[in-house]
């Protein structure tokens, strides 16, 4: 069982924290195929935190759990926070693999997904 | 001449506003066909700001700039202050059309974006 689990940073905003939850909801629409098991969580400011996000997946039965960082730039929180808080909780699950994704700012797909939003304005 | 501005938040960290000016750079390589200009800029705490990005941009011989902003969330500062700041500046340039692209969590390519960065760790 593969789980991926969206983990942005949280805002005392609400609706910031549901637009994450939502873009859970997506992906468990389209990819339910690849990842029997999706949910979200957040680094800091907002539940579930990374912690209980990961055992979360665990009970579901996850063997295989990627934390993907809803993030764009490698600041602290990408390069140290987050695999900090997993590395913590790796030894909790021995019978779980636990990978970190890269960070969103470092996949080839940006430059697209940017230009696409560029010409949608200018057709508008 | 058609512009794109790429406004990320701005960091205290350099390393991480680099990595703007390094998309708007390889945005420029890409895309140099549709757009004749390309400059990146910060809303805060990094130059350029967005007022000077949009004057280097009409100085450069912009007619349409499309302000994209580097931002995952439709937070305080894609609702509010991204526009604000960029309403105070249109009536410096009445004979340019500048245009804000939405923020790149509403794109429809963001769950390509994610899935794919997601399965690439996946075969590591």
């Amino acid at each position: 069982m593969k789980a991926l689990l969206l983990i942005a940073h949280g805002s005392r905003r609400k609706e910031s924290n549901d637009e994450v939850v939502v873009i859970a909801d997506r992906l468990k629409s389209i990819c339910s195929g690849q990842y029997d098991i999706i949910h979200s969580g957040f680094l800091e400011l907002a539940e579930m935190l990374i912690p209980d996000g990961i055992k979360k997946c665990v009970d579901d039965g996850a063997k295989t759990i990627i934390v993907l960082p809803y993030f764009l730039n490698s600041g602290r929180h990408v390069t140290e926070d987050i695999p900090n808080i997993v590395n913590d909780t790796i030894p909790n699950y021995p019978d779980v693999e636990i990978k970190i994704a890269q960070h969103l700012g470092a996949s080839p797909l940006m430059m697209d997904l940017l230009v696409a939003s560029a010409n949608e304005t200018i057709s508008k």
